[in-house]
This record gives C-alpha cells, sequence and structure tokens, in this order.
C-alpha cells in the first residue's frame, strides 16, 4: 500500500487539487492501485486554523507519506504577516523537512497549444526542456541571514553556499534523467563572478567523468536566460542551483505560454517526493472554478511515475489529458478561438472520462 | 574641454571601438565639441601585456576622465588563468573603484529589426524598457566570499548584501529617468524568500514617497523573468540589484533580437561614465571585420548625453544610426533577405556619412 498525502493550500489550490483526486480515483479503479489518501493544511489556509503555514501534525503525516499532491500557497492575504509564518515559509521548511533536494521542471510545449506561446512557433515547436533545480541548499537556505543595524543605516544580507557533496548529488540526478533522453546537460553558474559558483562548474564537471556518454556544457546565467529566449530548443536537460533554477525555469516554462500545463517534482534520495504544478496560487481567480487543472494532474502523473513507479498509470494520465486537448476542451487561460471553453470542474471530469 | 578615455579591451572590442571613435571625431568637428581623447588597456589585452587586467596606468587615466568608451572585454585565451586576473575582474574592479553604480540598459526593439526577434511581433513591436541595474553591490562584491574546507569536503560562498543607503540612491536613479519617460518603475526582488530583497522592497517604497507622480510596483524575479516573455510591453522602467539586473537585462535584450544594437551606461553620483555595448566580446568573429559597431555607437549617443551633456550630438547620431538602418545596411548579425549585407567598417563609415 502507498500512502498519498493531498495538501490542497491556498488560492485555486483546492480546486485544481480536487480535480486531481477525481483522475486518481478512477486510476485507482482502473489500475488496482492500493492507495491510502490523506489530506491536511498548509500555506495560508494552515496560518489561518492554527498560526503555522507547517503545523507539527502536516509535516508528520508527510513524513509518514510515500508521495505529497500539493496544490498552492500563498495570497495578499497573508502578505503582511510576520516573515516566518509567511505560506511560502510552509512550503520551504516542508522541501527542507524532508530533503526534496531534487526539483524537476519539465517545459514541453502541447502541439495543441502551440499558439499560446508569445514566441515565433519555429521557435519553441516541440521545445522539450528538463530543468533539473537543487531546492533544498543554496541561498535560499544559507545562513547567516537577515536584516542588521550598521553605522546607523539597516543592511540586509543572505549567504549563498553549496557545498561539493549537494552539489554532487544534484549533478547525478540530472545526469541520470538525461541518459533516459537526449544525454546532453547544460550545468548554469555565474562561475565568473561568485566562487561557489566556480566550485559548482568544477564540482559538476568531475562528476560528469562517470558519464562519459553524457555531452556536458555550461554557461552563465545571463547567457542562459538569453539563450532560453533566443533558441530554446537547443537546450536537454538544464541543473543549476536553487535561485537561478527558480528564475530560469519560470521563463522556460512561460516559453511555452501555457503555464497552467506544467507539472514539477521534488524527490529526495529515495523517490519519495512531493507534485506541485509549477503555477501559482492565482488568487485573483480563486473560488470561480475557472482555473485549468491539467498542471495539478500532470503533476499527480508524475507522482506516479516516480515515487509510486507506476510509469504505465502515468502514461494513461498523460494520454487522456493528450485526448481531452484534442478534443478542443479548453479552460480559460489556454483558450482561443474555434475551442471549447470550459470550467475546472469540466476540465477534470473530461480527463477522468478519458481515462 | 572634456576627457574621454577609450578602452578597446578583447575580442571584437578594438574593431568596433575604432568605428564609434571614427563617428565621434565626425561628431568632434560637425558640433564644434572640446575633447581630448586617450585609450588604455583593459581586460586580456592588459592581461598579455602587464598581467592586470586593470593596469594602475589604466585605472589612472579612467579616474582623471570625464567619460569611458569601453568595448569588451575577455575570452577562452584567458579563462584558465588565476581568479584575480581575468579579464572579467578587470571590469568589475573598474565598476567598482569609480563608484559607476548606476547601470541603465535599453531594451529596444528597432522597427526596422522587427523579424530578428523570437518572439511574435504584436508582442514586441515598439517595445522600450530601460533596465536600472545596482552595479557596485549586492554578490557581486559581498564580504566574506571564496571557497573553504569543511568536514572534509569543499564549500563554495557568496554573500549577498546590500545597505539602505546603496538601495536608496539606485532607487532615486531610477524614479528620476522614469519622471522623462512614462512614470512607471517596477522593482524586482525576491522579498517572500531573501531578507536582503526584503528590505530591498521596503526601501524602494519608502523612497517612491518622494515621488508622487511614479507609480511604483514589485514582482519577484522569478514572475519577472516570465513577464518579460509573455508580455514584456507592460513595462517602462525596471530597476534591480546588481545579479538580477545581469540576468533581466540579458534576457530583455534578447527579446528584441538584436543584442548587437543594444547600448549601455554605467553612472557615478555626478554623471560620470562608462559606456559599453550589452553584448560580449565575441571571440569566435573576432578579427573577421564582421561585428556590429552600431551598439558601441549607440553606446557613444549615451556618453554624449549623460556624461558631457551634448544630448542635441546624442540624438544626431542615434538619427544616423536609424537613417542607416533605413537604408537597407546591416552587418551579419541582423543581415535578413532584402537588405545589404556590410562590414563593420563600412557600417562605421555610413553612420559618420550619414552624420
Ligand atoms: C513560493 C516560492 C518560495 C517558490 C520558490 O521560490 O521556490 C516558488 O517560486 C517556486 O518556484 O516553487
Ligand atoms: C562580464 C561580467 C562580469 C558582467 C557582469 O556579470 O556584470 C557582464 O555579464 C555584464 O553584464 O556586464
Amino acid at each position: 500500500m502507498s500512502k498519498v498525502l493531498v495538501l490542497p493550500g491556498d488560492g485555486i489550490g483546492p480546486e485544481i487539487v480536487n480535480e486531481a483526486v477525481k483522475v486518481l480515483n478512477v486510476a485507482t479503479e482502473k489500475f488496482g492501485l492500493n492507495i491510502e489518501l490523506d489530506e491536511a493544511l498548509v500555506g495560508g489556509a494552515a496560518v489561518d486554523a492554527e498560526g503555522d503555514p507547517l503545523p507539527e501534525g502536516t509535516l508528520a503525516k508527510a513524513r509518514a507519506a510515500d508521495a505529497i499532491l500539493f496544490g498552492s500557497i500563498g495570497g495578499p492575504k497573508w502578505d503582511a504577516i510576520e516573515r516566518d509564518k509567511r505560506p511560502e515559509r510552509g512550503l520551504l521548511r516542508l522541501r527542507s523537512s524532508l530533503g526534496l533536494f531534487a526539483n524537476l521542471r519539465p517545459a514541453i510545449l502541447f502541439p495543441q497549444l502551440a499558439d499560446a506561446s508569445s514566441l515565433k512557433p519555429e521557435v519553441v515547436s516541440g521545445l522539450d526542456i528538463l530543468i533539473v533545480r537543487e531546492l533544498t541548499g543554496g541561498i535560499y537556505f544559507g545562513q547567516p541571514r537577515g536584516i542588521k543595524e550598521e553605522n546607523g543605516e539597516r543592511v540586509g544580507f543572505n549567504t549563498y553556499v553549496y557545498s561539493e557533496s549537494e552539489m554532487r548529488r544534484i549533478a547525478k540526478v540530472a545526469f541520470e534523467l538525461a541518459m533516459k533522453r537526449d544525454k546532453r546537460v547544460l550545468s548554469v553558474d555565474k562561475a565568473n563572478v561568485l566562487e561557489v559558483t566556480e566550485l559548482w562548474k568544477e564540482v559538476v564537471t568531475e562528476e560528469a567523468k562517470n558519464y562519459p556518454e553524457i555531452e556536458l556544457s555550461h554557461m552563465y546565467v545571463d547567457n542562459a536566460a538569453m539563450q532560453l529566449v533566443r533558441a530554446p530548443k537547443q537546450f536537454d536537460v538544464i541543473v543549476t542551483g536553487n535561485l537561478f533554477g527558480d528564475i530560469l525555469s519560470d521563463e522556460a516554462a512561460m516559453l511555452t505560454g501555457s503555464i497552467g500545463m506544467l507539472p514539477s517534482a521534488s524527490l529526495d534520495e529515495n523517490r519519495k517526493g512531493l507534485y506541485e504544478p509549477c503555477h501559482g496560487s492565482a488568487p485573483d481567480i480563486a473560488g470561480q472554478g475557472i482555473a485549468n487543472p491539467l498542471a495539478t494532474i500532470m503533476s499527480l502523473a508524475m507522482l506516479l511515475r516516480y515515487s509510486l513507479e507506476r510509469g504505465d498509470v502515468a502514461d494513461a494520465i498523460e494520454a487522456a489529458v493528450e485526448s481531452v486537448l484534442d478534443k478542443g476542451l479548453r479552460t480559460a487561460d489556454i483558450y482561443t478561438d474555434g475551442t471549447r471553453k470550459v470550467s475546472t470542474e469540466e476540465m477534470g471530469s473530461a480527463v477522468a472520462e478519458a481515462l
């Protein structure tokens, strides 16, 4: 039996997670899966209920689970509260407490949605990049950090730090994943300015020696941000640190024009993982039933593939999503003339049915 | 009399700077400017000649100058030498020694080159963004930094630090510039994770109170990287720190598809400045006479406008560039069917003549 914890979170989180659970229930029946589902509060919802964005009970359930399906967190309601209680901190603590160091973010262009991109079709058609972002280290978690008084004024400071072993294990993940793809890995750094990324480049290069079939290249982060706009199809797997990965993976996702479609996985050393859509909690459209549940449904597919080792079920869910797109069903964010606009619930039901 | 120091640097630097100097000489005659030109070594060229990417003599001349016209630096030849002697360090030391804290990077789409963009025409036509990047602080210069041994492994670390006064003075520059434009400023941070940028957001917000006409907004850096791809025309002035500015300004430049066209200015408190093209030293095409000199010529225009307070001459140079583009002259990087391919020298001469 596998334990799956559902953390709907805030904003559109509950709505989209609902649809993914609907699909999971159908998959459970169809494929005879043995899954125990549980649910808990996280983010702003948990702050409201228990004064903490990651309550003890939620963390305990997360530790006990084999995989976590996560919606989204945050919203203007919690912007003004003290730093430690902000919804985002709950997610950061969850990633860190569970050791979810490997964040996989595919940027894939769905042929059915090619028009949605702001880039010319020839630049993005067939796009299929996998960004591997280190998720539990770097400047996100580095100490010391804070705001202090110095010479009569405030000074803000953070620390960007990586140890060799942290770098090595994320490089390994990137190389392993690339072996199942086009065997090309780009490592992104700012080695001409930052010592921490100078070491990053060195360690990744060393680790590559264990993967003689992999073609490894390096790029400065500013150049990578440019090349993603100029010619994104040159990339296969991109590996980088937490902050650069945050920036580049969002940029890459937007190249597809449909961030409402893109899933992500955050994995520990043992294939336990947290799965969430790439997009945020979209408080402006929450509760209206118009959010796109497909990124969350695709995240569920990743959950089945990576943590539950049911690639067959993942494939079936992904095929169901494709077939629904082929039929012309679209939520508002990906709607174009000549397609059929559907609600969050209609979209989820259509995928469940197609499955 | 105004002193202008020319630092050609490496790669295509000398070729493109030559053409800008050609244009400056014509401008000097036509407008009766009183300019004393000097030249010095910087970057790899200076390493080769004197073992230092920023020799004492060059720094002394730079201090004495009213403005500096800079080509480009770096190349594979100097990649393997020790950190302190790399060409880039010469540029970083120059920025820091002269207090050139305000880096202005326009991202403008030339209507004549609209096709060059990888984005759809309707997304970028008329694009006119000004990125204001802090250039002498942040993680580029923060201490402590380095690579140390800890628990039997190497650990790399850098420090991201800004004081209130550093933040305030760059915000001021952005607000002042926005007052002459569309009066909208976007400040980019990662305040949901990094304390230093939490303070940034606070200080920029405070400083905005002195500019009641300015419409200030805020965005996380990951979202800004996305929005630049999705709908770049929503922006007027973007202000951010050194590292985020490095990444976002290159991304924004590439939206235009013609980074060979984009100039930049790096200013101190007293309008002294260093002016350089946004593009790099392009060692792969150096010495072939095919590089695009227009970004350097446009940088010269910025030099005349900001440091020499000759906006009239700057306008004339910019108009000359436009007229040459209108005539269909193109260097290889911006060449398309139906235009006339010209060399670096032909392009420079054409602008000089048009002037
Ligand atoms: C919400 C925020 C803390 C988070 C991050 O920066 O990691 C988000 O942007 C993401 O990429 O998952
Ligand atoms: C050459 C390098 C140190 C420099 C920087 O990162 O500032 C360059 O990328 C730039 O943007 O001018």
